[in-house]
């Protein structure tokens, strides 16, 4: 009797335990089916009408809940008129699904209007993720919602909390972002300005004040029901509880700080990762960040209090937002006796860094970094006029996105598509980072910066100082397909020696990191997920004006691409074959 | 010695005679091209800032001005960042090359941003056209110019005229096109409501007037120095000459009626064919047609003469478009003694139906209508509800578009690609006219009318009640890829016996013809041009919520279409053959 025929009683008992792992597998992933349309529609986010787009005729979009390991799948279709659309799922790596990424010219053809498009991806680990349009500025129109990933059934978070709240936070300018696009695209130039509203969870009031009467200002009290679009979403807490606040920034510009009155938050989680928890009384967040703090419900249960966020790093012209933390059974009306936190001065960045340093990966839950990079490449970040443009350049290239997605033209090597020569990795010597840039060489471009599958990057993100004098502005930075080690933030231009300071012990792995005004923030990250993949400052206008650069690796690991993804520029032209017919 | 080895001398001079007859061919017409890039600029029409689709910079875009027998080569690059673009070319028929109708859904997919699309196609035939866009409402937004065709080489106008001036007119709203979009789209339905101003050539005074000084109102003089994008283009004049003026209307909305104080005019031309000449005060021009008028400068040249542009059908908001006839050596700035001429009162229906019906073809510069049609199509235009939504619908159809054009989808027998249920050829006999409409069946579609190759089709247009009591509107269809004889008019519901007066003698021949409020319009034409033709109301909002039809005839005759008008929908899912890559 050979075993090859009839299995022994250990082979048999191997079978059954592998078939109960699959049903086990089975019950806990799901595939989660969502049916989406995206459309403009008339929308009151801050109480004044505009037009926003929105899912489902909602605004934000739906909220995603999963667990890690199961699968998301949404059949998206575009009821916009003449646009093309694309959703991102920011934070979600999309292992073995580059093309899911949801980025227009670089993952996919954007997806026509009337025409629908499958997202088929897994949420591999727990965290706050969110998602949002990636294609012209369709994230600054709305196009946004929240992605939250639960552990695995029987698997436990490393802390403990009673109930959960969501603060997907965005900033919101009156004019529409057709005429903002125009207008930084033009020549001369015209800046968006600062947003009219900040939004919490697609909420904000403009030319009312929740908190009127802690006011010197003559801004009026709002008068809301609490079912208007731009009433506040107010957060109902028993006492003597602990709560999960889940924020998560997908402002198009504003850098953002969120303080509770009387309330002590212990950060745990960044980006989808763990953190050392620790204790601050606001919360600093980036666009494309996301944070996880717990609150204890343990002030004086007969009052209310403010949850306030400001505006950090521009010289603020928008009002904080507020919501209410209402203490059960205290009524909801109650406005809290205490006026709103006022978030740090916005210039104040050795808060800001003390914040960002704070932020530590939390030991045994995130991978540890390699002790080594293979290759780094270092990113100068400049603001630059090209032909008269106001721009914004990495190592003086100001990337303007190809018509034909990276991903297709790369599989299939269609030298066409793209610029070939490779992107350039580092910055002349003599150029100070202090000063306002000279970039005699500043151009457009469109390169790639190739990695060979598995090789640790390093990159350096340099500051420098914007075109008018004295000026240097906050970046945060954001990879697509990855997350990476924030080994360290330092001061003026990055040293070689800087690197023995670097943190290779509990540095953050995270998806977004900032850089400071005159400041580098140095990175690592494997290049294990073959695709193309984003890497860009994730405030959208400065996106818009070349921010952004791209990387690719292992291209020919990647799997049958949708041919809805290649249905544009050089992939369309070269593979659209129809028969021949008389 | 054989004829097939060595020619006679009369098959020589045969072959001579041919060549001779190329050389001249080659000679007389050329290929026209045109590298264009379409996009978003910051732009004052009418003297308040605001966003058009500029073609290279201008607005309107550039004026084509070619020989009948010449091919125009138009290279199209969109620079618009998240929307699909066409540009259709209204009034040339596109024989041989349906793909280059530029009609979105119809002839082709859009075409994406920052790629470029080839329109090449012949003008066969000399006369007043234009082009515009044809995709969502970027004809409102914009996107026009002027198509003049001149005569071939050596051949001659059946009229004298010794200078021409061209006047494209068309309307403007402040409000975006984006916006206008939404509304018409949205539930509750939101109405455009009038125009702020109306342009010619692309220039009109809003807050301002040109003739303040023959004014009751408040409104203040322009003060323009005559280089601002909103001055009017003043029309330089000889005295005791002979002008003719090119009169094109692409409104969204506004019928309109142009005045010249002082002058008459000799209608000669309408919609690129020769008309029995005939003296008016004023011309109707409804959006979609062109008319070429000529004027004598036989008024007192030491005056100068306005030109006035009117609404007409719609109880007017709209201030009337203003521009002056200068004699020369009248000075420029010389504001007229005259005020301008008020043009007729919008209502007086019976002054639009006289001017109609005057239009009659030149004989022996038109073909003549078949004298018996082979199929009868009956068209009842009529606005509803449709789950709340406000349409307009033709025998009880809306029209929405498909994702995929049709072009491809019937060329490769695509099933799936639009409804395959024949459209409806008629309406319920008790259906009254005269009353606002019920409908209970109506409903969205995009079916259509299938024609044999060469059949004589009439296309009874007829005009109902509105979903209001009393309200009865003007619509203008237009045809694409035909011209059609305009074989009568009449009230109320058309009757069998009302063939008996139709003009079968002198018809025009046009590409758009009117409809009046209750009434009828009779069209024939020959079904001669493979390919699938738009035939809709020329009223963008119109056909925006559905009044229109697709026509559709030998499509297996059209030769290969530009994959780049495959690129979408089913065409691309089926025809996308990237090839097997490891």
């Amino acid at each position: 009797m050979s075993l090859a025929r009839s299995p022994s009683t250990p082979a048999i008992t191997l079978w059954i335990i592998c078939c109960l792992c699959l049903i086990q597998f089975s019950v806990a992933s799901k595939v989660r089916h969502f049916k989406w349309e995206v459309e403009y529609m008339f929308w009151s986010p801050d109480c004044v009408e505009n037009v926003v787009i929105g899912i489902n005729g909602q605004f934000p979009g739906p909220t995603i809940r999963a667990r890690a390991g199961d699968t998301i799948h949404v059949e998206l279709t575009s009821k916009l008129n003449t646009e093309g659309v694309v959703i991102h799922w920011h934070g979600i790596r999309q292992l073995g699904t580059p093309w899911a990424d949801g980025t227009a010219s670089i993952s996919q053809c954007a997806i026509n209007p009337g025409e629908t498009f499958v997202y088929r991806f897994k949420v591999d680990r727990a965290g706050t993720y969110f998602y949002h349009g990636h294609y012209g500025m369709q994230r600054s129109a709305g196009l946004y919602g929240s992605l939250i990933v639960e552990v695995g059934e029987g698997e436990k978070e490393p802390f403990h909390y009673d109930g959960e709240f969501n603060l997907l936070l965005s900033d919101w300018w009156h004019n529409s972002v057709h005429d903002q696009e125009l207008g930084l695209s033009s020549k001369p130039f015209r800046w968006i300005g600062e947003p009219q509203s900040l939004l919490i969870n697609g909420r904000g009031q403009y030319n009312c004040s929740l908190a009127a009467a802690f006011s010197n200002s003559s801004t009026k009290q709002c008068e809301l029901r609490g079912n208007e679009p731009c009433a506040p979403q107010i957060l109902h807490l028993l006492p003597n509880k602990t709560y999960r606040l889940r924020i998560a920034s997908t402002t198009a510009l504003a850098s953002l700080n969120l303080a509770i009155s009387n309330h002590k938050m212990i950060v745990v989680e960044a980006d989808g990762n763990y953190v050392q928890p620790f204790m601050v009384d606001d919360v600093d967040v980036y666009s494309g960040e996301s944070y996880s703090v717990l609150i204890s419900t343990d002030q004086d249960p007969s009052d209310n209090y403010w949850v306030s966020v400001g505006v950090r790093g521009r010289k603020p012209a928008t009002p904080q937002a507020l919501t209410i933390l209402r203490y059960i059974p205290t009524s909801a009306s109650k406005i809290p006796s205490l006026p709103p936190p006022v978030t740090p001065l916005w210039n104040d960045y050795n808060h800001s860094k003390s914040f960002s340093k704070k932020v530590l990966g939390l030991t045994g839950t995130v991978p540890k970094p390699p002790a080594h990079y293979e290759r780094r490449i270092i990113l100068l970040n400049t603001q630059n006029k090209i032909d008269g443009y106001t721009k914004w350049a990495i190592n003086n290239v100001s990337l303007v996105l190809p018509t034909t997605p990276y991903l297709g033209s790369i599989k299939y090597g269609l030298k066409n598509g793209f610029d070939q020569k490779p992107s350039p990795e580092n910055f002349p010597d003599d150029y100070d980072v202090m000063k306002p840039s000279v970039n005699p060489n500043s151009t457009t471009g469109n390169g790639v910066y190739t990695f060979e599958l598995n090789t640790t990057v390093d990159v350096i993100l340099q500051n420098a100082n914007a075109l008018a004098e004295n000026v240097s502005e906050i970046h945060p930075w954001h990879l697509h397909g990855h997350d990476f080690w924030v080994l360290g933030y330092g001061e003026g231009r990055f040293r070689k020696e800087d690197e023995k300071r670097f943190n290779l012990k509990n540095p953050p792995y995270k998806n977004t990191g900032v850089i400071f005004p005159y400041g580098w923030t140095a990175l690592r990250f494997v290049a294990d997920n073959p695709g193309v993949w984003a890497f860009h400052c994730h405030i959208e206008p400065h996106l818009h004006m070349g921010m952004g650069v791209v990387f690719a690796e292992g291209v020919h690991r990647v799997g049958r691409i949708p041919t809805q993804a290649l249905g544009c520029g050089v992939t369309a032209k070269k593979f659209i074959k129809p028969p021949h017919k008389s």
